[in-house]
């Protein structure tokens, strides 16, 4: 058992064991059996070898499915709205998958669990995976660990994978970045909209739901939000800055009452078939690009930073970032430094 | 003029000219010349050549300043807090930086510099600096700006570093890690809580600030607050987990009213000379470490990135990611293959 539980993957692969789980796992979870999808994104969460062998199989199976982020500001009813999508695509008979980057904590016992206590109702539908996926402890590598998670979920045949972020930080606009479509959700109160600006949301967002839509003031949220966008790239055009790639639609909807559901599902889907349509010319692939990008950084910077914790250069590594840290060493001498050490081998 | 506009230096340094300007700026910045500090700081965040020859020199006479993390979900009050707090470390004539991170966007124009307006009272005193550090484009690398933008802060002799940031996302939680001491600003209405909760930042918090005293209801959030950190506490300790390094303190205050500022402030130097007093034992050397790490990572990772994007390199590159994209090549392959080019050198 020579698996890294912290720290990614040491590099080779040389387990067999592991590697033979990560085949065993791949395969079940391409047959369908949830329970091994369940322990495989386990394994993608502690990037252990089992992980890698694991995508190293599924990977190319995957580019099928639908990848949508859902993100907006805490309170705005991400949960809500995603769970009213899958019921709506339920109605289809489609299979769907929710990732909810969740950075839960040990403070709270059960208190965040009630957020995805309504997602219950699919408790015995083996066409609807609910999983959350914490963030904690993953710095930086937050991308990477979903586009696997979402890669995973594809090749196992989910149309639908719903990736959900809590908060509006920058790890947001990096997840959006990595959807093929990325939704905002927005509470009708006034405010909301300027925080989903100062947060870089509306930047990244294909469609912008106005969720909460039967509260008073949502349908002039919605014209406010419309207006806003509008300014916003009559200003990029004035200013000659090249036009916004994206120029997103504002739905207005309830996931409480459903209230404009169906209209969203829909939308998702026309943009999708022409993403489809698109292939790999057009802005259409920039998400796949951006995907791929996030997941081979990731394991590079994972690789490094495994090489220059191996025995033979921990110790330098730990002599090099204590003198960083007493200023006694500045931080670019450093790297060029372990980068010296590294490149030797 | 070689400086890398976006994607960071590339290696070497040996343009002369940057290595002047840096030198020079980072001169005039020790002298005190403000002029000189906000264009290093411009040159911090293109992460250009300029940038690495200042800092060099400056890194090594940073280590002085209280840095002080402010996070906390949109609309608690983090820009009013932080302007109080400033108002109140001038009242004892300590001079004072704020570095707002602040993915600002071009759709807005004004409406987001709104909340540095009250900072527009410290407009002719030179023992204020304020600044905004756009996040956006960066992915992935706002620490190691933050940090090296902080260090430039410390070495141009403000005792107090301010380092506020918008939402509550991974990055938030990564900026938190960074500081000497993090403050977490948390409105008084309920529910708010579990959001904090949620984005992990009760996690990083050392002291929580309850904002906007004055409403009703404040003095409910803050018992709430600190009784559930004791239940958090102690069932940490029933399920035998180790001990949670932090038990942040609890205050209320109003940004607005200036109520409690003081008495914020004079915990946040509490803070500050026992971690002093510590030096490099317990934990008050986290941060230092984290600030290192966070720092050498990043630079390490911005020289590699270059190194795959040389002109010898770019198209091999490229053609890697393209295959990754298409689910030619799994991104592990991927990784080693760009690893051995880059390693091979």
């Amino acid at each position: 058992m020579t698996e890294a539980a912290h720290g990614g993957p040491t590099e080779g692969g040389h387990d067999a064991a592991a590697v033979d789980r990560g085949r065993d796992l791949a395969e079940r979870t391409r047959a369908g059996e949830r329970r091994a999808l369940a322990r495989l994104l386990t394994e993608v969460e502690n990037r252990s070898r089992t992980a890698e062998a694991a995508l190293r199989i599924l990977y190319p199976l995957a580019g099928q499915a639908h990848l949508i982020g859902v993100t907006g500001a805490p309170g705005a009813g991400k949960s809500t709205l995603v769970a009213a999508l899958v019921g709506e695509a339920r109605k289809g008979s489609r299979a769907v998958a929710v990732l909810a980057i969740d950075p839960s904590s040990p403070i709270t016992g059960g208190a965040i669990l009630g957020d995805r206590v309504r997602m219950q109702a699919y408790a015995g539908d083996s066409d609807v995976f609910i999983r959350s996926m914490a963030s904690r402890g993953h710095v930086g590598g937050l991308a990477t660990s979903t586009v696997a998670a979402a890669a995973v979920l594809d090749a196992a045949g989910f149309p639908l994978v719903f990736i959900e972020t809590v908060g509006t930080g920058q790890s947001e606009v990096e997840v959006a970045a990595i959807a093929d479509t990325t939704l905002v959700v927005q509470a009708p109160e006034m405010g909301d909209e300027v925080q989903a600006i100062k947060a870089g949301l509306l930047e990244v967002a294909d469609i912008v739901v106005v969720n909460k839509a039967d509260r008073p003031g949502a349908d002039r949220a919605a014209s406010h939000l419309r207006s806003m966008l509008t300014v916003g790239a009559q200003h990029d055009r004035a200013m000659g800055d090249r036009p916004r790639p994206k120029r997103p639609e504002v739905l207005l909807a309830s996931g409480a009452s459903g209230q404009g559901v169906p209209e969203v599902l829909a939308s998702l889907d026309r943009r999708e078939a022409k993403r489809r349509a698109a292939g790999t010319s057009g802005e259409a692939d920039g998400a796949r690009l951006a995907r791929a990008e996030a997941q081979v950084w990731g394991i590079l910077a994972e690789r490094l930073r495994g090489r220059v914790r191996e025995p033979a250069r921990a110790a330098e590594t730990k002599v090099v970032l204590r003198a960083v840290a007493d200023h006694e060493l500045d931080p670019y001498a450093a790297a060029d430094r372990l980068l010296a050490a590294l490149t030797d081998r």
